[in-house]
């Protein structure tokens, strides 16, 4: 007789929790028993919403943040945006905590990830190329690099500003230094180094 | 204009991530994103495992382990079991640990959980009452209290032997000591006095 295991349904459930990113084995096993207890009630809204998750959503063509399928994306068609300033970020979320610092007012481009090579993640995975042709299109005279500073996002800034150069377009990167409200003993040497190198004048 | 957002079907889908154990607000966020990102071949199917769960799994009535919803309880009606002797556990998961331990050949009674005021579980949110009718019903001689040692775990056991007493059954405890291949410098002090007071004599 073999070993006694769930039924297959939730033996499959277990497998399909366990490759999402962030859940391992014991927790994919504990998220699947915790929704056998709480009942269809709880449950089927979850399935509902994962099953017309694409059915009613998809990344703006342009700009790469996710509008309603047949809706006009925000971002891209409000005509009190500059256009001329595109800021590049990784991924969809850091659009929203740009917004909210209220500091932005130009266009967004998402590429999706960041380049590395031990996961596999080249140029190609990246919406790079559309930020080429968009740059062209839209004539724009600032492309802000709003990629992390970690050693990918520093190969990804580099590998970008090295597409853009010769189109004509200045290339920035955001400011590095003292987080608001941050305590020197609170923040690493690095971060330090370099809010030292990038001091400014203030009398 | 509002602040921007997801589009509705998103921040939805984060919501009730949310709810679900073991998951904050950006671990969330950051699973839908993923979902938006790996496209619909690798979301559909979660969505119909989920949507399908509780139409093709149920708990057995007996022992409350997960069965297929049409077939029988392989753990209810295996004549090889011995229907005299019943092991309490606190979840469906704690079966499958047993049986993997070749320890245990009798019935199981899961309870769904543990007694815990702070989170309003009271002994109706478990199932205590078909524990004392199987008792009586299967004309138990010992049941085993294998719920685990912590403070929500002994309140379950002495609540549940309390209810016990008078039935004529007798009531055990899992022994409480060293884990195998455990070094007295990996142990908390507690075990080291259960292990102490329950020393054996080998020779």
């Amino acid at each position: 007789m073999p070993a006694l295991d769930y039924p297959p349904p939730i033996q499959r459930l277990i497998a399909q929790l366990r490759s999402l990113p962030g859940l391992g084995p014991r927790s994919a096993e504990r998220l699947a028993l915790w929704l056998m207890q709480v009942g269809p009630l709880r449950v089927d809204p979850l399935a509902r919403s994962l099953g017309l998750l694409h059915d009613t959503v998809r990344a703006c063509d342009e700009c790469g943040f996710f509008i309603e399928k047949d809706a006009d994306c925000l971002l891209c068609t409000n005509e009190r945006r500059n256009a001329r300033l595109i800021c590049v970020v990784e991924q969809a979320a850091d659009v929203l905590r740009l917004e909210r610092s209220g500091a932005f007012q130009g266009m967004y481009h998402v590429l999706g990830g960041k380049l590395s090579p031990l996961d596999n993640v080249t140029p190609e995975d990246l919406r790079i190329d559309s930020l080429m042709q968009r740059v062209q299109s839209l004539q724009a005279e600032e492309v802000i690099l709003a990629v992390g500073s970690d050693v990918e996002g520093e190969a990804t800034a580099s590998y970008i500003a090295d597409g853009l150069s010769g189109l004509g377009v200045s290339v920035t990167r955001l400011a590095q230094g003292m987080p608001a409200g941050g305590a020197l003993d609170h923040v690493d040497e690095l971060t330090l180094f370099q809010a030292l190198h990038g001091r400014r004048k203030i009398g």
